[in-house]
Formats: structure tokens, sequence, C-alpha cells
């Protein structure tokens, strides 16, 4: 299905005191490669696709990742990411985070596409068909 | 003028590879205070006094702080907030860092008081009497 | 096994666009849950402990989440975590986020005991007796 | 003197519940925007002048800005960064962010070199003639 590789420069003020990427941090890059590769897929930056397809946003609803090997700040790493999964209302995602060729993490995510209800609350919405398309494409 | 003070517990994660804290942190430790002081002035949540008041937020135009020691994970600091100015439209706010009763920090800002317009844009805004009163009071 | 409770207040900046807690931030107060725990097993804050055992750290090797429900800011979640294993190098932990007695978030933590090496490189080591009668209390 | 742009694309998770981006992240930013502009005065990564030059870091002493116009996430801002002043032992920023040719932000910041003394704290340290060159350049 779709996938997408970005690079990331890790930054001092990403580290903690042991020196290495503060863990939580590697949860915010996955986001930032999620937007850009559903950017890619859809063509169009996240702030006009949540428009263009009227929706609130994609939360996500389950999380987690294996850390294998560290990274220090300096270090340039890539997050490979790709569609797992289409779900009647829900993606999959898988990240690798890869170091010169070093597979460093391995993350996983599942995320609804919600609309927002006439009661300003939100609510899951199935997949349009042009995202289904876009995102089951090879 | 109105004044406050918040205990802040450094965490690991606040802290950067030299081990203290990473300075960008204390701006979100600031803009924590600011809120808890106003919170308190206003006898309600900031969740509460947004609506209470009508108004869009209080953004910044203006800060800065002098770093005089550094602080550790561990370190619990405490933060004395004070209202300095009452403009217009906008007010100004010293914050000092104080731990074990030596000054670590000396922080200062400028918030504007704004309003969602027509638009869908944010404008400036007379500080109700309310607010000037609550907020200049010792 | 052993458990601890922490209360947070979800602030301005913890949350996104949406409206809502920013999810990686949560892995934050994890590991702030996480350091909690240990320090209340321990009965010493977290950057002793790490100087009392001759630790490098608690480096984190699997983390995940699932969220049910949002948090909002000016909301007092409180974090129930607990030990759920204790490996001869590694232990796993279990964190619930709860919001007026209701479950919003569950996420487990499977982490190492680390020492430094003499070539400046970090390994496991074995859980020290002290450490796992602590931890491993009711 | 010495100075340098870079861009930096603003992210979903660097914005707040205004839907602007959460000021302190600008100060991450800004240290991101000063790590990059010694790194190419110096042709090296931060990382390694760290070692080269021998110092324990470049703490800031003195920090602010002007915040004129709010950014949002899916902006590409420009950060002009530009050495303003060279101390015995410390040197002063200003940045500049720039989107779509309109100031945004003005930024300035003041830093110390610093060496790690014998024992183990740190104390400034004379700029090294090759670095005074170096940032001093037009």
């Amino acid at each position: 299905m779709f996938s997408n590789i970005i690079k990331v420069e890790v930054q001092f003020g990403d580290c903690d005191p042991a020196g290495i990427v503060y863990y939580p941090n590697y949860f915010r890059f996955f986001d930032n490669a999620t937007a850009a590769m559903l950017s890619a897929a859809f063509a169009m930056h996240k702030r006009n696709w949540l428009e263009h397809f009227g929706i609130a946003g994609i939360p996500m609803v389950d999380t987690g990742a294996r850390f294998m090997k560290p990274s220090r700040f300096g270090d340039v790493i890539e997050i490979h990411s790709e569609i797992t999964e289409l779900g009647r209302s829900s993606f999959g995602v898988k990240h690798v985070v890869v170091r010169d060729g070093e597979t460093m993490i391995e993350g996983h995510e599942k995320r609804v596409w919600v609309v927002r209800g006439e009661d300003g609350g939100i609510r899951s919405a199935a997949l349009p068909d042009d995202v289904r398309k876009r995102l089951g494409a090879q």
C-alpha cells in the first residue's frame, strides 16, 4: 500500500540527559511522518486535506513502538512509513526508523477518520473511495 | 498588583544532554504560570475564563528571560509571577524562578487581550473593568 | 506488584489545534509516572536512585497505548501505574489514565536496567535483589 | 558578521488550541537555528564542534522575542540568524522569522562559551581566535 520516507535531523533539544532522543519525541516524529505520507498520497498539505475531505482530524486510537537502538543529536534518521491496513473508517500505519541502513525502531499506529457532528462532537466516518484508493495504491 | 506562586518539579524529559533544563521549556513553565495567576485572580480555570470573558486568548507579543543559574531534574522550583503593567488592551507580567530562596531566572512578558472578530480573525479589545480591578489588586 | 498514582493537570500547551492533548505528550506523562512510581518504591528521587544503584538509566524498549477518550486543557487526570512483570534485567509497567473514574487511556511499557560499561557504552544488568523486592511488593 | 538561514515547516504538533504555533516552540526553533549557524560557520556539526573546541556548550544567558504575526501548521517559515556581537567569552545572535517576505518575529539571544572545570562545574572561557574570526566574517 502507499508508503513514504521522510528524513529527520535529530536536534540537541530532542535529546535527554542520557544524550539520546527522549523517546516521546519519536511519537512526534511519527505524527509528522504520517501527516507527510497522507500529504504525499493526497498531493496536498494536511491543512488542505483536512478541509478538502471535510474531516475534523485523524485521531490516534492505538500506537506503539519497539526501540532497538538509540539515536543521538546530529544523527539523520529516515522514517519509512507505510499504510498497513484499511478498515471501514480507520487505517493502520507502520513506521520504521532507519539510520545508515540499520533498523533503529519499529512503530505502528491505528487512526480513525472522523468528522464533526452537529452536536460539536466527533464521530468516525467511512473512508471516502478516493482516500481508500490512494492509500491502497502501491 | 496581583501575584501568584506555582511550584514546578523539573522532570527528566525537561532536560537536555547538558543535564539542565532545556531553556525553551522555561517559556512553557511561564505560560503555565501566567495561566495559573489569571485563574487565581479570576477564581476560575483558564478554560472557563476564556469563555466567561468571551475572549479568543491572551497571545504573547513580547517575552524574554535572563538565566542566572541552571536547574536540574529533580529540582523543585518556584515561579513567582506578578502583574507589572495594565494597558488599555494589554498587560505585563514578571516571572522570577526561585530555588531554595535563590533567584535563578528573571522573565517578563507582554500579552494582549483579544476577541474574535466577525471575519474570524482576532483583534485586541479593552481590558474589562472587572479584569483591570482584579489584576490590579494587591 | 508495586503501584502508584500521580495527578496531572493538562495545560494549554499540552494540547493541539484539535483542542485535545497532543498524544505524544502522554508518553511524556507516562515517563514521569514511571519515574514517580520508582521514586516511591525506592523512597528516593530518580536523581538519587540512578546514583544509588549505579545505573545509567532505565531505557524504554517497548511501549504502546490505546486511546479511548481524549482530554482537554484544564482536565485533571490521574495516571495509575503498576509494575506488571519483573524479568532478569527488565521490568514491565502498565499505566491507566483515569478522569472522574473513567478510563481514558491504557498504556504499557517495558524498560531495561542498564549500567555503563568500561567502553562508555551501556549494557543491561540484573535487577538487584532490593529492587526486585521493592518493585514486587504489593 | 556571520549569518545563516534555515527553513522550518510548522507541524501540527507545534501548534496549540488557538491553531497557531505555541510560542515556546519558537525558542526551540531558534536554538536549532543558532546550532545550524555555528555549524555553517565552523563547517562541522554541533556534535563535532563541541568536541573540536573542547567546550561543554553554549548556554543561554539572555533571550527574548517580539511576536508580530502568528504562524499556522503547514506554514514554511525562514529563520534568518546573524551574529550581532562578539564579547570576550560571549556572543549575541539576532533571529528574524520571515514568511513570504514578511517579518513575523524578531528574536535575540546572548550565549556564553563555556568549558568544564576540574571540579565538574562549568565556567566561561575566551572565544578562541578561530571562532572569533569565523563568527565575525561577513
